[in-house]
């Protein structure tokens, strides 16, 4: 395939991450509006879409707002832009969420997905369920981190980066930090076993803890309990982790 | 780390998958009451799950009820079980979904993904921003499909096997085929660019069309609400295409 096609190969696999927003950073500004690009996204533009001298583009300031970049040179080594900054990025979503951290392969996916949702604060925590080794992962460097999570940005047209906060002992983190974390908002734990049908207001402050396969061990349920957490469940089905993040966040949305 | 923990390891490799459910084909009873496995499935009881003689199980039987099995005896090549089906499976999402066929490694993940939230009919369907080489994926026999919808049902518990329908040509498909299809259900489309906010009622009768990552194009659109399709958009974000299956799924679930 690759030997027929070389060419349109190359453009469809760079789309295996869609670039909705090209996302500038502090660096890139070389005066108040414009930008020098360099790197992947340089490389994106060129290759994939084709981009000309005179091509207006979506972009978006990291943690700022949204606007249109003008491209007013393309040479060897980038490609610069005059940009025009004007619009607010979608609003987030009000959920803060705790995870027992996945392991590291889907932990990739779910960050992408998770940022591309709208959270903004997520907490990867322990649990007995949480095999040991994951907590060593490179994965779990900041840059790695951030890596991901700016492509779900790309892909969902957003600029504010998510925090991620590694929480790798269970009940420090629930003892002394939760508490203040889950003050005002409503707390629920996704929990195989609890009554379903639980109604959420949406875009009420949310608090939602999410198991590892197989779910928190009573223990954990109980030490969540005590701190107010309400279990939730989706039914008799059990879903991959990756798959109830946006099932339940789906149902936290404003729309 | 595989040098420490070895064993560990491989029980936690296996794990990649949940058997929450074994499931029983009819190859395997050799009584009305009691079956013979020999295959992954023994193999993941006796190493993943160490399960002696005596033990009870969780099984249901392919396109059949759920219930118990007793372990009765393991040998070197089998593992047999007596067998009390008694429950029925969980109840099916009432969604026909039309999904323009993914990249064959997304597919994958959303072939588990679908059968895990229920789903029971898929028709794979073409569209002008699917790569043609993407029908020509080994995934796409009808072995392979079914290998990757059974992990989903083993995953969630449920026992009865979605039916994938591929569509190669778009317009026969939507022109011939698909009045008949959406008759009495509430048909959409996901598609960026439509009004927000469109609530379905929980529990009725769905088709749903997603389309490819860059959404159908325009004269898609128009054949499918000629169709009788209304668009429907989640917001500003724009999701791919693996969140939002499930991000859509979960606001048609009954409870």
């Amino acid at each position: 395939m690759s030997n027929i096609f070389p060419f349109r190969c190359q453009v469809k696999l760079a789309r295996l991450h869609a670039m909705n927003l090209i996302l500038l950073h502090n660096d890139d500004f070389f005066t108040e509006d414009r930008v020098k690009l360099t790197d992947r996204r340089r490389q994106h533009l060129l290759s994939t879409q084709q981009v000309e001298v005179g091509k207006r583009l979506r972009v978006g300031k990291l943690n700022g707002k949204l606007g249109e970049g003008l491209v007013t040179r393309i040479d060897a080594e980038s490609l610069e832009l005059r940009i025009e900054l004007t619009q607010h990025p979608p609003p987030p979503l009000a959920v803060t969420l705790l995870l027992a951290l996945p392991r590291p392969k889907m932990l990739k996916r779910i960050l992408q997905s998770i940022s591309s949702l709208g959270v903004k604060q997520l907490y990867l925590i322990n649990s007995y369920r949480v095999e040991k080794s994951f907590w060593g992962s490179p994965l779990l460097r900041a840059e790695k981190l951030d890596e991901q999570l700016l492509l779900g940005l790309e892909q969902a047209r957003d600029t504010i980066l998510p925090h991620v906060h590694l929480r790798q002992r269970f009940k420090p983190f629930v003892e002394d930090e939760l508490p203040d974390l889950a003050k005002d908002t409503r707390a629920l734990v996704a929990h195989p076993v609890a009554e379903p049908g639980e109604a959420f207001q949406p875009g009420e402050s949310i608090t939602l803890a999410i198991g590892p396969e197989g779910g928190f061990i009573p223990y954990e349920i109980e030490k969540l309990q005590e701190c107010g957490f309400t279990a939730i469940s989706l039914g008799e089905r059990i879903l991959r982790v990756e798959t109830a993040v946006p099932v339940l966040l789906s149902r936290m949305m404003a729309d």
